[in-house]
């Protein structure tokens, strides 16, 4: 019994993300399908690379990832099929993909074009019903990855930005804003270890045009509520909170802002 | 196995739906069910119609579809199951359920009256809980669709408008408008057909009191982004969009307003 | 085969749901997860507890109920499995279960502290993911509450308020807010039964700063649309609706509030 997950910016008023479903479901009917999630914001692979990538190492081996976000569909952008020493991702190639599948070894690539495994009529707006849905749910039967089409080396690697360190600073980017308001940035426990801090530390967080003194905790609730504090959140990355608040409404980030943290000096 | 749609009006945020999946559960533990949406627009019983009708077909046949957007619930309206050719609809008696029903050729259409399918205490207010989800659960179970009332020929079919041409111009109306922002219109490439136009015409499309000069494409991504173009879209419909943009903004346009449509004269 | 339910304020943006399904799943691959709902207002612990009470008695027995609205997570709050004579429930020692577990009889409270049955590491922001998702799978797979750690006796029962008399008025107060905007307080039928009323009787409902004379009706479509009335609602409790509108307008009541009733004097 596989289990499929599906990721998309589709959202939860329109029948699309059914549609998917039932395309899975008359194809493979024992499957076990799971949402990541549906709002992603519009075209923002970004954001759609980060949540996958977040959710996908709890996920069972051999699971089979669908992913759309997909602003170059009916273009000649291609789909494919990657495969990974843990998984199988499927969608849009350009980059969606990537950073999950990254993280696992990727093992080969392949673009799907064999159109005995597509819905017989394939609209240009709409691949994930017409091709990832389908593709997905033969794997999920037993094809293998190369019954799709060719294997292809040249696909689309998107470049994340790695944090740097500046004067002092270290330099990294938001990834995400949670549903909490919570801000969520590149830059891990061993990034932030190059600089001299221990528990209990303050940041100095640049950001959104704002600077904050915030202290470096373990739990949100280790400030009271309604205090902004930095932590490690529960995907291994430094995040702006404001316990029991929302830290978005504080520095007003938002994804892709550059993200400044250095140890404030105690006076 | 029997697969359970849902599709209701319900929103997430209550227990409404998981009560329905809980009932269903407690009769029939084998069923697979599938959400379709939940966030029909409250009491918009033409919306929850056309995405009914647009997910239904991708759905394997005998596919049990439960659809609750019911304004009449408590009243005299009646609740009924309508047998296709292909599928089964549990709902109220107030057409939600006919424009899916009636592309796949109805057969009988059963009014629910027997108690015994029912739960043990009816509320006035809730009839997905208390008589759709078991009904679909029974009929998951294996009983036949005339074990739960009788036959009635004057079930309600509502009259949706179809297209028409007037002074060479085509006038339908809006559907459904996506969370895209994409506005779904009444009119198929058989209605535009009648008209003189070619793959790359432009069509003059007014709506919620504007008039754009757009170009007919088959993908959002044959215009540059940010720019509104027209296409038939995954639901077999002509659509205007806005290339990963939003074309319900720029028109302004809601479900129910008069599309109009006619080819552009190139000057 | 358990059925396992989710409950949380998590929303649906944000990869946390998808990674406590991912957990479940891993440990209990044939487990059946049922979301009850995951737009719980951030750290509302008294609707989190409004909207589990009101879904579980619909679940089949030996259901278990996972529930996450955590303010106090990676602080000193313990992590707890409530047994009742007919469910299990798995979340915070903050009172979040116990409305619901407190309806079906409470046998015994285990608080969760056997390392074997987290992950492997434990954040001090997921414990909904890290301790809440496999318990409630390794309970699936049969273990027992008590292999989970030690009974206690003096978890978290939360106050809440019963409705009562003064001056010829019932005073309650609102427990939710529902997505059709229907005012849900805690006052029950018995609760009005003290009072002298009848069916078509009116009551001078005060709230939010405003008091109507609105009709007790058994349906929403007894009055005309646009209309408010008072009816008991599918959770047994008095609610303010407003036949195909939003009572919530009418009224801008919110959680919390005082709902005040009495019987209108005819004129």
């Amino acid at each position: 019994m596989s289990i499929i997950s599906l990721l998309s910016d589709f959202g939860h008023k329109d029948p699309y993300v059914a549609e998917m479903k039932a395309v899975i479901l008359s194809i493979a009917p024992q499957a076990r399908i799971v949402d990541i999630t549906h709002e992603i914001e519009k075209f923002n692979i970004r954001m759609g690379a980060y949540v996958l990538a977040s959710a996908a190492p709890y996920f069972p081996p051999n699971t089979i990832h669908v992913a759309v976000v997909d602003p170059g569909v009916g273009t000649k952008r291609r789909s494919i099929i990657a495969e990974t020493r843990r998984s199988l991702y499927v969608g849009p190639d350009n980059g969606l993909l990537m950073l999950a599948a990254h993280k696992e070894h990727i093992t080969n690539v392949y673009q799907i074009d064999n159109p005995k495994y597509m819905l017989s009529k394939v609209s240009k707006t709409f691949h994930g019903r017409d091709i990832f849905a389908p593709a997905a749910a033969h794997l999920a039967q037993g094809n293998k990855p190369s019954d799709f089409g060719p294997a292809i080396q040249d696909y689309i690697l998107p470049e994340f930005a790695k944090p740097h360190a500046r004067n002092g600073e270290l330099l990294g980017e938001v990834l995400h804003i949670d549903d909490f308001g919570n801000i969520i940035s590149n830059i891990t426990l061993e990034d932030l270890e190059k600089m001299e801090f221990h528990e209990g530390t303050s940041f100095l967080v640049r950001l959104g045009g704002k600077t904050l003194n915030i202290r470096f905790c373990s739990a949100y609730g280790e400030v009271p509520a309604g205090t902004p504090l930095a932590l490690i959140g529960s995907s291994n990355f430094l995040e702006v909170a404001d316990n029991q608040g929302n830290a978005s409404r504080i520095f007003k980030a938002k994804v892709g802002d550059t993200f400044h943290v250095s140890v404030a000096v105690s006076s």
